[in-house]
Formats: C-alpha cells, structure tokens, sequence
C-alpha cells in the first residue's frame, strides 16, 4: 500500500505555475515545491509535467535541477536528487538509477540487483525502454561493458529476463530445482551457472516455491547457506537477489535500515527506497520496519535527516500538509 | 520487399464466408482458401480472422486446421501448416515456431538463432510477449531448461536481448571487440563469453562494424575462422547467429536452398522462411537466390513441390491469380 497523500481534486495549471513563482526571484521557495509535488500521485504529477512544458516550453525536471542545485548546502542536493527522481516516469526513474549505479566507481550492485529483481516483468521491460532512448544503449550492453566474471552473469541475465507472471506452481519441478541449487552452493561449484539460470527464468511463485522445497529438503534457507561462502561481491548480488525475490517489502525495509544505521547516513539508498515505494508497498515496508527496530521509519528519519530534505521524505511517507 | 500481391480492395466478410462455403460440405475446396488468403496482405488476414470469429464464433485458425488435415496426403499437411502460419500474427508465429523447435528431438536450434537474431528488437520482444501468453512460460526458461552448456548461453542470451537499434557505431570499440572475439575463437578459448556477450548486447550496426574491423585487422572474415574448428552444435549456432547478424538475406537464401537441395526437401524450413518473409524482404531474398543458384526460386519451389501447397507457396512469391 502506498503512503503518500493526494488531494483528490487538483489542477496541473494552477500547481505548474505555484512551483514557477516558487522558483523565481531571488531563493527558491522549496517549501512551496515540496507542498505541491510531495503531495500528488504519479498521474498528477505527469499532467503537472504536461502543463509546465506547454505553458513555459522547459521540462519540468531541467527546472527544478537548476533551481535546486545552486546552493552547496548538502540537504539541498538531496532535495534535489529526490524531487527529480519523484517527477520522472517511473521508468525514466529506474533507468536513471541503474545508469548512475552503472557509472560509479565499484559499481553499486545492489541497486542493479533491486530493478532487476523486483520490478513486474512489465516495469522492467519499461525500464529498459526508457534506458535505450535516454542512454542511447541497451540497459545490458552497458551491464555487460561494465562488469566482469560471474556478476556480470548474474546481472545481466536477471536484467534480460521478460519472466512468465502467472500464478501456475509444479512443486516437482520445484524440488528438483532445489536440489540443482543445493548441489552448486554447498558443493561449492566452480560456477553457479544452474543457480542463475532457474533464478533468471523461473517466475517468481515458482522460485519461491524452489526456496521453500530448498528449506524443506535440506532443513535451511538458502539464503543462510550462501552466508557459509567467504563473502565476495558476487556472492553478495546472488545473495541480495535471492532475498529481493523472496520478500521484497523485508528487502527494502532492510536497505532502509542500513542506510540510516550508516555512520552519516546514506542518502542515495534512503531517497531510491523512499521514492521507488511511496506509492506501491511503501506502508508495508514502514510497518517491517518498525516491528524490526522498535521505532518507526518516520522517527528514525526525523532523526537522521534535516530540512526540507526531510521534509520531502516525511511528506512522501504520508505527513499530510495537502 | 513484399512479393505477394494483394487487391486494394476487399470484403473481409465476403472472404470470411467463402473460405466458411469452401470448408463446407463433402471435401475442402483448398483452391478457394488459397486464392483468397495468398492475396490478402497481414492488415487484410487479421480483419478477416476477425470476421470469421464475429459471424461463426470460432477462430478461423482452429477451422483450417481441423478442415485442411482431414487427408492423409502428405501435400495437405504441408499446406495446412503453411495456411495456419500464414494467417497467425507474425509474433504468434514465431511464438509458435519457437516453440516446436524447442521440441523437436535434438532441438531444431537454427529456427531459435533466426528468430533471436533477425527479429528487430521490438519483434522480438513482441514474440516474447506471444509465447508468454500461448505457453504460460518464458521463451527464456524453456530455452534454459531443454539446453544444456554453451548452446544455452549462447541461445538464451539472443533471445533475451532487447538491443538498442540506433544507427550510432563506435569504431574504437568496434576494433578492440574484434580483438576480443579474435583472441577467443583462433585462440581456442575454454568458452566465447566475451564473444557471446559482444554478440548479444551490441546493436547490429555496431556489430557489423565489429565484423568489418575483424575482417579488416586478421584479414579473415569471422566466418571462415570459425570454420577451422571442429564443428559441434555450439560452433554451428554461433557460425549461423553471426551470418543471421551479417547478412540477413543472404543467410534466407541458404536456407532455401539447403531445403531445397536437400534429398525429399525440406518442407518445414522452405514453408518458414517464405512465410516469414513474404511480407518483408522476400524479394531480395529471391534475387540472391537467382544469383547464387542459377535458377530463380519459383522454378526450383515449382520442381520440388507439388499440387495445392506449390500453388499457396506461388501465391505467396507473388503468382498473381487475385
């Protein structure tokens, strides 16, 4: 269930002109911003689009970047990183993110394994569509350039995969397929090439039907037998990846956990998290959370951030101010 | 270019119900079924299949098959699986064509390379989508798990491509990946994955460049050198993949010739290829033929067939009898 709270009744013009004073004269007026666009949903926020490009013949996003980037001030350019990310398509979103993942430095594996892994085989065939025309290349061509060995595997088969979605099990299948696993990650295969095979084409009810057969068979997750292999970064995608198709809700919930129990706080994973789930599982995620750490993801992040960048985040977690 | 000719003008209605009065009472008049829908262009046979579904309640396709395999005669078979080919949608059909390839004993890989390979993106995904919905599986798991190895990789990773299909090329690339597939195919390399990967993520303009450079540099197409290996199953789908890449229509018109020549013809691949094709660049196809064989196509095709599947496969090379 989604957080965020929308006035049911708007209009694209009126909010389209509110955040163009809001950005001109001297200073930006981010409150104004965050009142309007923390407070509409993905359809709202297009029409705002629309209207902004039509009346004033600039993107909205070229705006708000330039408006929110011309202060140092280290909260402003989280704002800013999180309302751009907010208004574009979610598409254009997730391959935004999976582009910038790709581009720094070690590469940031898990924010691949999380679009690759979690979104509906529609969504991500999306994400790669709006990759190819903003990037000029295909989502795993940039994969493939930019990895090597078995990540490179890992990734770009789960990146590639245009999976089955319907809700058909064959719990025979199901336990031989455990087995296969079982064999290549506690027989220590010199590769894992079954293992990312089944989980790049499996749907996902069947593999989740895998995992449990795994469990059932072999009396321990998969996910803790994984744990047994001295960590490496491969290891750790695979890892990830098992645990975001398992339960993707206890997967961000523990993404968001480590981002704010950071020693400074890690903004980037906090605003994707935040951003990517306000309006899908975002409440279910909150609710993880707080059964999980004793405190809720409101106060955890009233506590760890400041300003308007806080205010944005709480704004999208359902602070009402519509 | 198309070879079929088709009216400008037509009733889907009318041809609805004479192909309904042609399957009707003691035998099918097949001479009728093939006059009307080897005349009618992809737009026209999907109206029509609309109708046929409109006044009868039944899905045209289900009626050819039922009324075209009453006989034995090896022709009619032919010619019904030709007709139920012709008139599906095209990513139905190659859904469908996947799909018997992958059943076939020994799995019919050529059929697999050229749907992976000369599909545009969007077909190809398109075809993806097809198989989903006739299957209730991925093209990509049945692929997985009926192949085993480096035929696997290789087949997998094409049939999940969904590339970008600019006309960019990069040539500083495209001469170290020609180095790269050089060193692992003269240098007799445990695996291709670099050649797999190069293959299966560049666009095909860029890949071309790669072929051209390779060419260019060792002064041996990539063809010939993969030649001087012993030949298995793996070379063969990476040699026919790369002619899929470089020459779609030469490549066509091997097959044709090869189902061709080959003793008793080889009804399946000639039926694919002009079926597939017809509507697209069959007429170059039927040049290079006439150029390489001396003879041009619809006289080989008239020799090596017979009776009312001839006459559709005539239709379909443009024989005009609208």
């Amino acid at each position: 269930m989604a957080t965020i709270v929308c006035p049911p009744h708007f209009s694209p013009v009126v909010d389209a002109e509110s955040i163009k004073k809001a950005c001109q004269g001297w200073g930006t007026d981010e409150k104004t911003i965050i009142s309007i666009l923390g407070h509409r949903n993905l359809f709202q926020r297009k029409l705002i689009r629309q209207a902004y490009q039509e009346i004033y013949h600039e993107d909205l996003i070229h705006q708000l970047k330039s408006e929110l980037s011309g202060d140092f001030e280290k909260n402003i350019c989280y704002l800013q990183r999180a309302i751009c990310l907010w208004v574009l398509d979610p598409p254009e979103r997730d391959a935004h993110l999976a582009n910038l993942a790709l581009q720094k430095p070690g590469l940031d594996y898990k924010v691949l394994v999380e679009i690759a892994c979690m979104r509906s085989p529609e969504d991500l065939l999306a994400a790669r569509r709006a990759y190819r025309c903003l990037y000029k290349r295909s989502l795993e061509e940039d994969l493939a350039s930019r990895t090597t060995g078995d990540i490179r595997k890992l990734l770009v088969a789960m990146a590639t995969a245009y999976k089955y979605d319907g809700e058909e099990v064959d719990e025979v299948l199901a336990q031989s397929e455990a087995s296969i696993l079982h064999d290549e990650i506690r027989g220590n295969a010199v590769d894992h090439e079954e293992t990312i095979s089944v989980l790049s084409t499996r749907s996902s009810v069947q593999l989740s039907a895998i995992f449990n057969s795994y469990k059932d068979i072999y009396g321990r997750s998969i996910t803790k037998d994984l744990l047994k292999h001295p960590t490496n970064e491969y290891l750790s995608a695979l890892r990830a990846a098992i645990r975001c198709i398992k339960n993707p809700n206890r997967y961000y919930a523990k993404v968001l956990r480590n981002a704010i129990n950071t020693v400074g706080t890690d903004e980037d994973a906090l605003t994707r998290v935040i951003v990517t789930r306000a309006e899908k599982d975002l409440k279910k995620i909150t609710e993880l959370y707080r059964k999980r750490n004793n405190v809720s993801l409101d106060q955890a992040i009233a506590k760890e951030t400041s300003g308007d960048y806080k205010t944005f985040l709480l704004a999208l977690l359902g602070h009402a101010e519509i």
